[in-house]
Order: C-alpha cells, then sequence, then structure tokens
C-alpha cells in the first residue's frame, strides 16, 4: 500500500494563464496543498505573503539555497524564485497531495530530483495566441515581448519531457484536465492494493 | 505527434458489475468503439449476436484461433472466449479508441501481446462484499460457487500487474473514475505535441 500523497508540478511559460487554472483546481480540491514558493521579486498588490509567495530578500534567499532548502530555484527576469522542499516531504508523508505552480526551468530540476512527481505543461491553443496574450495583457514592458517569446519558444520546446500536456482553451476546460489527471493517479494500481484484500 | 486510437481493458472477478459500468462509459463517450468477443457460450435472453458477443460454434471458434485472428482467448465455465483483432487494429489506425470486456486471464495476454494497452482492474469495495453478490445474484449454481470465488482469489491476485484499479461502489462513480483515466491519457504529452508548434 502507498499511502503517500503525490507531488503535482504545472508548469508553462508566461502568460498561459496558470494561476487561474490552478486556483480553479484548488477550489475543486480543498484537500490538495498548495506549495509556496519563496522568491525576491517586490510584492504585488493584492498579494499576500506566506499565500501567494513567501516574499524574502536576497540574503535570505541566497542563505536557503546554501542551507539545501530548496528543492528547486530558478532566476526569472531578475528575480530569484525557490520552493522550500520541507512543507512539501511533510505533506507527502502524512498522504496529502500537494500541488507546485512554477517556471519550466525549476520544472526540469524536479524531473531530476523527484523521477516520481506528475509533471504538466500548460501550453495555450497555439502558439500565435500566447504571443498575442502576451502582446496585449498588458503587464510586459514593449522591449521585454521579444525576450518573453523567445523563452516561451524554449520553454515550449522541453514539454515533450513533461509528462502530460494541458491546454488552457477555457479555464474550467483546463481545470477539468488536470482534476482527471489527479483522479487517474488515485486509481494507478499501486495506490489502491488495499481493496485487493481477501478478509 | 501520435493520433492512433488507443485500447482500453476493463476487466475483473465475475459479479464485480464490469458490463453495466462499462454500459455507462461508452453512454458518456460516444466516439469510444466495444470490442465484440467472439464466444461459443449460448446466446442469453435479449442479446444479440454482433452486438453482445459474435455467438459462434466450436468448431469456428477453433478455426479462428488457428487462423491467429485472435487478440486474446480464455475458456470460462466450459466455454470459449476470444478477440478478434483486425476490427481493433482498423479502429486504432483511425485513431478511434477501443474498449474491451474481457476475463483476467486473456486481460493479462493483452498486457503481454500490446505493452501500450491501458488495463483497468475492476473491484468490488471489499472482497467479502464481492462474496456477497456472487452469493445472491441468483445466476450461480450453490455448487459452482466456491470454483467462482477460488477463481475471483486468484484474479485479484494478479490485479497488481494492471495500470488502473476502478473500485465498483456506485456504477456512476466507477464510470467516472474510466472517464478521468481516458481524459488523463488524452493528456499524455506523446499525444498533444500538435499543440507545440510554434507557428
Amino acid at each position: 500500500m502507498n499511502d503517500q500523497g503525490k507531488l503535482y508540478v504545472i508548469s508553462g511559460p508566461s502568460g498561459v494563464g496558470k494561476s487561474t487554472v490552478v486556483q480553479e483546481v484548488m477550489r475543486r480540491r480543498p484537500n490538495l496543498q498548495f506549495s509556496v514558493s519563496a522568491t525576491t521579486r517586490p510584492i504585488r498588490p493584492g498579494e499576500k505573503d506566506g499565500v501567494n509567495y513567501f516574499f524574502v530578500d536576497r540574503s535570505e534567499f541566497d542563505r536557503m539555497l546554501a542551507a539545501g532548502e530548496l528543492l528547486e530555484h530558478a532566476e526569472y527576469v531578475g528575480n530569484c524564485y525557490g520552493t522550500p522542499e520541507k512543507p512539501i516531504d511533510e505533506a507527502i508523508s502524512r498522504g496529502v497531495d500537494v500541488l507546485l505552480d512554477i517556471e519550466p526551468v525549476g520544472a526540469l530540476q524536479i524531473r531530476e530530483r523527484r523521477p516520481d512527481a506528475v509533471l504538466v505543461f500548460m501550453a495555450a491553443p497555439s502558439f500565435p495566441e500566447l504571443e498575442h496574450r502576451l502582446r496585449h495583457r498588458g503587464d510586459t514592458p514593449p522591449d521585454k515581448i521579444e525576450g518573453r517569446l523567445e523563452r516561451a519558444r524554449w520553454e515550449y520546446r522541453q514539454a515533450p519531457k513533461y509528462d502530460y500536456i494541458v491546454v488552457n482553451d477555457q479555464v474550467m476546460h483546463a481545470a477539468d484536465e488536470i482534476d482527471a489527471i489527479m483522479t487517474a493517479q488515485a486509481c494507478r494500481a499501486a495506490n489502491r492494493l488495499d481493496y485487493l484484500k481477501e478478509d
């Protein structure tokens, strides 16, 4: 019997709409634990420390990294992001599933370090659609657009290394697919051996 | 890109309620093709030749077997059952998913011959519950009950060789799980590479 929790990693390019889909998945699965990342980027209006991220300064981030406290880490447009490993290990050992929403550079580190993590790449319905979203969502300075697109192209080329690709055409539909992936995972034979007892 | 169909095998002990769940899955997924088995057992009231089974005599069954036309075959309480392979190959090459509802002896033959088939074992909520269903559903002569139970115990011991175990506590719930397994399969990265094109 395997009553450990499972680690799910949702990743994909900036602009694909990961966080909205992840919120919907969390709403449907109240027992799922969201992994809060640490970041050195400034807090934005509406964000809460310890909820959206642990907002830390660079020296604290470097300390966590040096102490081996981060499962993965990446630098993205000048800021550092990392996933504290201890809360994940604790949840999983209690049988609680954990969801991470991280950048592809970090996701690929987890592929190496935790081969049994379930990696989900979130894609736009098409690459031109992703480009359209990036150009028009208004929070990316025009001179950064090309760099973001170049990065997105690299991220797309990594997607075959993931277990699943979910297409974010509509938030509810993408959430349905992630939900199905989690249900199927719970049905894996190794997780259901308890039902085979003959008494 | 992988636009081939997928072969799903639903199996499990007699009395677990496979065919009712399979009917519900077929109702929800009209594009799924049900694989009709050949059998030498007599047709029952309400059954239709070519729908529930291809009802054949022993000499025709032996001919199909000798001609290599059967993907799997098994003898069960004195009758022969087998799966014609050609209609499955044709559907899969057209991108159509195929569902088989067969006995565990046959399912394990498919495990060997088609390693990429998705095998789902259907279990009762508990073994005593399965025993209760077998004893009380009324279509098994009392002197056959022990034999069926012995067979079910052997079948349960094979279940870890399957990809998934679905528990038939309620028909709708078991159908939900099979549905989720199929949705997750469609999201496997290898089946979604078309979404990664950059133009």
